[in-house]
């Protein structure tokens, strides 16, 4: 299943170390003004390489847009993009070959084909996500004629928490949090789980403004459930909480429940949708995001032979997935909406 | 969309205050031994009135199964199920025609469809997840044909955890909890809120056994995703976590990995599940169950004309909700896992 | 796979001699007028034991909406409809439990799922199309409303051709054909060959009007395509063309092209699709019918174990199903084209 | 709608004249041997500019693999295959953005979009379906693994029908027709149209062989209904029949029935499918062709203007799409099996 959505559709395809990866996006509608320009920009926040708290991997991910677009117009027809893996080291993977690396799905992919690329995740590493954000990105594009916005930011890395949120803060910091006192301990904690050869998880916000009242289908196309599923679809997501979250098992009802007067809602703690429909509040919803498994540090772990052996993963790797995961969340809320309000 | 599933596909359809409520199940295998009993015991566990903690609204919830089955075996073709509603009182919610009941989704129905049934939420109503429950029934014949086992229990309800788990407790206590010191304090704070006029939430974790390593899918298809999904489809769900959930957001990378040796994996962070694809270990996923929005104290609120008013609810409701979201949760869960396990 | 379309979502379930049959539909636009009665007018066009060329079963087909519809209006959520079934004498199958019928799907379907419901066809009798029936009456009131309408007649019966064509001649005789002379000779046709233990196949034509240029979509979305697959999930359609149709064989192509001047086009052999999109012609669709496979005349068979042996029908069957075929054909067009046309 | 199937899914991309033409592939058997080479073969047997009868388009249709295969299998993972366009012509097409062509889809498309790729008709061009016979090569590789072969042959063209079938013969003519003295009929009849500046029509047939019975599902997944399905998204697929097909409409029950001893079915009317179930006999399908609508004579015709012209198209067009049709049509029934087969 490499196909998001039934109105606007994206089948994403590619692994990490083979030519190429890309999207076919279906149900764009024609007209829409969309060029190459406007998917490099999002491509180029989620690019690799940037500064010195992401991987070393140097990709340009240059995209190529192979149809459904005619004199800078989308028509109608799907359209497919290619972005070219440059940076390939497959031999870098070589030894990987005949080991399990743990919190990775090479032992799970193992067992559900017979065989696996062994290059770096092949299609279960955090490169295929390139792709959703270029469809995001023809997403946004939707969702920005209709006045919708989708803005993601950091609230928690490690034990580091935003206790504030601007959000003109968000592109000042290579963390991407609005609170700019606790960005700079956020990159702190990075470094230092990265000198001492380890990764750190943390929490994202994402916050959806200018959806009308009214989106979203009882019972199986609840606008939450749809949201949820696609930011699961993101391999370091582990939890998904919406408005108030988990803290409403300690709530009563009272407390809870969003009461109205003639100005509209009083509270937001449903975190904008009721019964799986939007509310016309902010849609509010943040997800866990965990340590990137790939650390230098020694791990115990088996081969396909079974036999136990230590690793001690050398390649190029994100000490903390969070701020790259950012714009590939806002792209999977970007396309579940888009295939919601698409004609 | 009132389906779900693709292979194993289940269809429900009903209001709370219609003539009927049901589902379609389509993909069952034939040969199935099915019958009344079957479902009707899953809908005994979810049904209201048992107890004094649940709703006074008396169903006894009755299934008749109209099509599919044959000679007590299903035949591969749809099974329709039908539950005929039998305490309705529509005229308990006639006050509810011109007021949105806070928490509910009354507002968000009207802006969606320009107008809705009334009549105790209508299709939003909890009363549709009896549907999902028979469903659930059947896809748990399927489950235990292969060895697979999904078990629900409440972990929180307001401030009580459950600090230990023994699994015979589950059933002997009236808020199925595996703690029996905590049962009868979560027992109290139910009847306590009630009191109060209020309700309160709470916090469910499903334990899946016996799921073989190397189900489900890269990328849309990732188990972990599907099954999230389908819990937040649950009109009270706020929030889905797996294994460590969202503590990963503070855990450095040598913490979280499940690292392995031949015995297996060393722990269980991941919840089952990597990279989408089971692991072979227990499926360990917990939810947010928000109070029941439908509460005794007043509340400021409108109606569909704007004007404000205090609203009061005096239906038949559930002080908690988290006994009765158990079965339901787990069945959901069992209709996923039956959609990829279904041959 | 019993579901058809996406946004106007029909499921039907139910077998011949079962307790019921019926459908859910999904999809169907909030304030639609809808009531048993308008649905009962499509079902009574389709009922057996109407007149003299009709099977004997004699049932009401009286349906029931369980859901759906609120103070005589579409909710926009599902609409589940069911017909009991109740002149079934499974006693007149018995002898079939242990043969193979000629021209059924017995032996397929036991091939495909390992046992069968022998009662009647089970799922595989044309009982099964009342359920469509019903949907497609819903369909066809939303089409009304865009001022679509969906007429079927019978244009041969065995050696039999219409030559002329008058609209208002189609609900005057048994055969629903359009030409007063060629209707009772094909009247006779039906009565001569069950007068022999023998049934009579034949050609029937659906005239689509008034859809608007523009309907369908490229590639795998044809409008054609999609109307040809309704079509063929109907038991005894065993061809479908369009427009010139098998004629386009020996045309060239200056011949068979559509050609235009300022008040449209001049022909339409097209059938009015063009690259699978309505030209907003006229839509001209065919099927080939084939004789009911039931007959009372001995045919040589064998029955589960490969013995060989002869078998008589002695049933009541149709000597001709052309008649009634015509409102589930267009029942299933009314379908698709309320699956394209809903919002 | 570009996505056919739902296990085994192919999605196609790409206009006649813009960068590329190309598909996803999802749900392959991960295993399967494949390369380039063997969908070269089949794309060699579309591809134009082979001989006389053909357009002169050069296209060499070199394939590249982008992502899905690993060391020469497939990996389970999307297969996306591209294809550059080279010998594009835009400038032959620049008088054509005034001007509807009869026969084709411009002015269904215009009315769709509301705009258009007037290259070529862009995305509804022929050149769309080496996408298919791609994406089919693929499909014939599963299906050969399970023993089932698809061959398609040309039965009519123009005036004259094959008489005979020898499948050796249908490699042997520029025709792909099995009867040796009809071929070079056939070919004269074409090559005469082409001397009128006409174009010429005709009947394909498909054989598949293999299928064990058991193939196919009730209602709506009729194994009929799918192959008709996929055989009407060809552009110039006007009818689809199978075994006795129209025929049937003259026909009595007791010829038309296929009886049955202990050696098997005694005839095969019914095409090899009974009850949408496969019959274990040879599958057998034609399809209508009509002639290719671009053609030098002069015609009458609008603009999107709405004024009249004349046009002669002057392109480079095939006189008789027939037997380029004939591995799209093959490669169409080759997915739509591989879509029910594919584990």
């Amino acid at each position: 299943m490499n196909t998001f959505g039934s109105r606007f559709q994206v089948t994403t395809f590619g692994e990490s170390h083979g030519p190429a990866i890309g999207c076919v996006i279906d149900g764009c509608p024609p007209g829409l003004l969309i060029d190459e320009e406007l998917i490099q920009k999002e491509l180029d926040r989620r690019r690799p390489g940037k500064n010195p708290l992401s991987s070393k991997r140097n990709e340009d991910d240059k995209v190529e847009i192979l149809s459904g677009v005619f004199e800078g117009k989308a028509t109608g027809t799907p359209i497919a993009l290619i972005i070219r893996n440059k940076d390939t080291r497959p031999e870098d993977y070589e030894g990987l070959r005949d080991v399990f690396r743990p919190g990775h799905a090479d032992r799970s992919y193992l067992e559900r084909y017979g065989f696996r690329d062994h290059r770096g995740g092949g299609r279960s590493s955090g490169r295929e996500t390139a792709a959703r954000v270029a469809a995001g990105a023809v997403a946004k594009k939707i969702l920005s004629q209709q006045g919708v916005t989708v803005v993601g930011h950091a609230v928690q890395i490690g034990s580091i928490h935003a206790e504030a949120f601007d959000e003109t803060e968000i592109t000042r910091n290579a963390v991407s949090c609005g609170d700019k006192t606790a960005a700079p301990l956020m990159a702190e904690a990075i470094i230092a789980a990265q000198s001492e050869k380890d990764s750190i998880g943390g929490i994202i916000e994402i916050l959806v403004r200018g959806v009308k009242p009214g989106l979203g289908n009882p019972v199986f196309g609840k606008l939450d459930a749809l949201i949820a599923y696609g930011l699961f679809t993101i391999g370091s997501v582990k939890g998904v909480e919406f408005g108030a979250g988990f803290a409403v098992g300690c709530m009563h009802g009272h407390m809870n429940n969003d009461q109205m007067d003639s100005t509209g809602y009083l509270s937001n703690n449903a975190g904008g949708i009721l019964g799986g429909i939007s509310t016309g509040q902010e849609i509010i919803v943040r997800c866990a995001i965990k340590p990137t498994p790939s650390i230098g540090m020694p791990q115990k772990t088996v081969g396909p032979d079974g036999k136990e052996r230590m690793i001690r993963i050398s390649g190029r790797h994100d000490p903390c997935i969070v701020p790259r995961v950012i714009p590939v969340a806002e792209a999977m809320i970007a396309i579940v909406l888009a295939d919601l309000l698409a004609p």
